[in-house]
């Protein structure tokens, strides 16, 4: 096996954990340089191996040494980075949303089918331990065909207001994750949507025209349901399940707790919170969706999660959007 | 305390629990006398203390020693028997439904209002003490607002076919029940439906223009929501679960389990199945509504639980049927 | 099916019990008298259909019209009415222990292999669901053979003091219930016990000479472990538990709560205190052992538990007395 | 704060696992030096960023560049190394055992007590998430004072038999572990012991005169009560449990399963199966023994694990082995 050269451009809080779970994997990859703007980040990726460093994310892109780039930089400057790195023939690894803008996304995908770069969208929940374990059983059949998938996604707090009004609202920037994780697992394209929503926290949330809770309706091609449970504000911590209902069982998952102690006295059993955010939660799935995209370059197999995925994800969030907006039923 | 004299009407399934019920109550209930038109019933509630029998339920009701009736005869009479009873100035303990015709239902709201009979409709599910639980939990107020509540109510097998077509369909004949789950443990009056359901098992059930799936999302006068997910066919047995998120926590009721054994082995942990059906899983609160309705006759309280909430969930019954129909949002 | 006459001696909380077992089970079998000392008892027992009754258990055991005698009297004189039950030729369901002293005990084995009447010592949690549950996922042996035995058992709170010194003490009052399930589970004879015990709570029971806790070890003949967890104060509630380690899995049963909600706030998710105490616990189990025994009596069948299950209980405890006393290891 | 230099005696499993928990902790450490056997790990080490390797261990701990020695070297040479670099005034973080004989680990005690350096004996689940979590949870008091322990260990699989002749013998090797976490959560003395033990696995472990199979009580001074369980062949996977019974609650911890999904099917509920072994089941607690002891040298804070902790579970271990060998309750 050849030695793959990467280029990461982003070392935020993503981008460092992409930096450790490439420096874990294995000895068939190594960072060749990275872009930044920040020198604490800098300093930390040097102690991490990394030697050498650009100003200008196009250098980087456009490094001859370099065979693949690792995307997770902010959200706005996305698509125009995949579309270099499809341009200059690079393997891709991209954060997602891929964008807010349908339009941009589109061209991405047209880009990405013309060049035919190999891409990997990070939709890192479907590598989740439990997600694939579900998945897993789904496919096996043991239990029958699905009916009904139920997933819960609720964040222990909101984000800070200042950010809201670039997030693209509570669909675009947090439903959009589990949009995808119903398509994931139920295989089945979505033909219409209803969603109702509100402010029940900040009210500050309101004033920016987002909602803080919602509850969508899915219904998929083959006449299977999917309902999305987002909030922002759960008091008792991260919330995150997922239940599918088959035709011959049921299979899901419970929240990953922050240890397995729990106490008993008077007035009951008690159990410990919930893992504090997605950071800690998803830890798992961030290695494994390296890995896989590594392996997958490695090997030349295809990837497993592509730009359509983050398209469609991103029509099935617009509209919600509009459900919300208009109080109807949407058809996609 | 004087002591109360009951006439019972049906000795079915439910009426037999009735009778138990009653006779481990207290020595302030007698039962003076029963309708019935099965025989074997007869001898069996003759062993558990019933002496008097009539052929003729117009009989019972107006016998004039009997304080109070307890309706437990088949839905289509319902609506007549307690209207007969009202007008003979008894008070009574219905089953559910009132009646599947919203004009009938009116008329029972009517002539109770009229003739100020005490009245309980047996609700019994607001009785389980789980469900008790969780009202106290949410009453309190220790975890703040309701914002959402979850009801899966899942049935492990469908009934006998020939049973559909007078049943009222899905809507009317089990998520009502959920509905009325939903409004109590909110307390707040649904302002508009959405419903959305097939058929994924038997396909008679389509041919009968009735569906086996369900899910149905409710908006309250404060914008809270509810959703209440059906399916009459559960191969891991019959689900009733309950969620409600609130602005400070979360309070929900698990399953019951037929028993608390457990195995464990190089596939996993395993756990046994949840209790058969309604009347395994919600034994205690058939002892509870009927304990409470006896000691409010008793001490000259109201009842808790009145033909009105039969009618709001018969409307919010209604709307879904209409909304799944229409494939739109319903305002109620 | 002839119909079996049942007289009952006692009609205290457990003879209450097992009256509304008997009324329940069929229409093969009545309760023709009762003996007891209470009005208050004799008043509850006719309105549950019993109609006649004795001032003397003689007298009751004596009826030539009845074949079985319910002995739920004072331990006292369980001894005296089994012989003289067992010697007047009737069938006997027999409250434990059969007496606190070994010679009598002795005796008492001794008349029932003379007289061969049908005998069933009410060893009730043999036959709570999930005790036959982890019975039958032993005997089917698909987790393989049982290595170790643990059972705890804990009492929410203390006797009164006035009963410690009539108890027999923790061993014999309380361990002797788990030193014959471990047998029952493992269905091996026990030939090596260690006990350790003190007082951890009210030093009253001290002064006595008794203890409140204690931790067991038996030593099964095939050298399998069993440990028998003792307390008499677990503020948490009524623990009763097992756990058996098989060569190729575990089996066990877990508390059984006394509702199935539960709560989530910031500090963690509470479920609900286990039931309160073995009335509500191993109710199901009364009313099987009664069905059990008065089936076997229809068919002729032999009884399950014997007065030599009872005697073996008992040299178990004495076995932990003398233990705890000498500090060392006794054989049996 | 000044850079600390560490030099790393062994480049195995737990050494591995040492160096990257290291590398993640901080800019205040840095990995000097390594001593290693074998080129692989030497290539491995390298890709970490350990740049300088010995040949000679001695070299090593007596490298005056180096402040602290960490030793994950064979048992066998643990003593060794320990002694010599106390006597280099090295500070040490020392894999458990010390030694499996109790001279030896005397002595080390007299050489560390002696030269005063800075000593941590990795006992490192008493930093894992639950046990940090239940230690608080005793000394916070709330749910009263300890009475009972009950330590559950069994291994998934036996080692390979070639291990056992120079593994001590279950004792030393494996229940080890849980004396120490039995001290920790009591911090109480043992002053009496009784174990019987067998073997139910492979008879070869009966051969070496060693058991597969220990159920161990331990006396505390205050009166307190242990019991460690202990298996080599948990058919069902590594099962790691705690429970404390305390006077006014217990508290605990139960298995971390590999992941959160479950399945229901007509055979029940089903969940995943516990961590594989030690190195993912305490994979938290090696980093969190690493972090505690480079934060109390940085700070000059006194370590928390010291020598006499290795010889106090080494002597339970020791009269253990003889209550089973002799039959008989051991006094300390």
């Amino acid at each position: 096996m050849k030695k793959i050269q990467l280029g990461i451009s982003g070392l935020g809080r993503i981008g460092k954990i992409h930096v450790q779970n490439i420096q874990r994997n294995s000895t068939s990859v190594g960072i060749k340089a990275a872009y930044h703007t920040n020198p604490n980040s800098k300093n930390w990726a040097q102690l991490q191996g990394v030697t050498h460093f650009y100003d200008d994310y196009k250098e980087l892109i456009e490094d001859p040494a370099i065979d693949a780039i690792i995307i997770a930089s902010p959200t706005s400057v996305h698509a125009e980075q995949i579309i270099l790195a499809a341009k200059a023939g690079k393997a891709i690894f991209a954060e997602k949303p891929i964008d807010l803008n349908r339009e941009k996304v589109n061209e991405v995908v047209r880009v990405l089918e013309e060049t035919k770069v190999p891409f990997f969208l990070a939709f890192n929940r479907r590598f989740d331990p439990s997600v694939e374990d579900i998945k897993k059983t789904i496919v096996e059949g043991k239990i029958g065909t699905p009916e009904i998938i139920k997933v819960i996604s609720r964040d222990p707090a909101p984000p800070p207001i200042s950010y809201i009004p670039s997030s693209g609202g509570l669909f675009l920037d947090m439903a959009i994750h589990d949009f995808d994780m119903a398509f994931h697992l139920m295989n089945q394209e979505v033909v219409q949507v209803y969603s109702t929503g509100t402010v029940f926290g900040d009210s500050e949330i309101k004033k920016l025209d987002d909602i803080d809770t919602a509850m969508t309706t899915l219904t998929f091609a083959n006449g299977a349901i999917a309902v999305i449970d987002n909030s922002r504000h759960a008091a008792y911590g991260y919330d995150q399940r997922i239940e599918v209902f088959c035709s011959k069982g049921l299979c899901g998952m419970d929240n990953q707790r922050i240890n397995q102690s729990y106490t008993a006295d008077s007035k009951g059993k008690h159990m410990a919170i919930p893992s504090y955010f997605f950071i800690e939660r998803y830890e798992a799935s961030y290695q494994k969706e390296m890995d896989l995209f590594l392996d997958c370059l490695l090997q030349n197999k295809p990837q497993s999660v592509g730009a359509v995925d983050g398209l469609r994800a991103l029509n099935i969030a617009l509209a919600a959007q509009k459900s919300v907006k208009e109080n109807r039923v949407v058809s996609l």
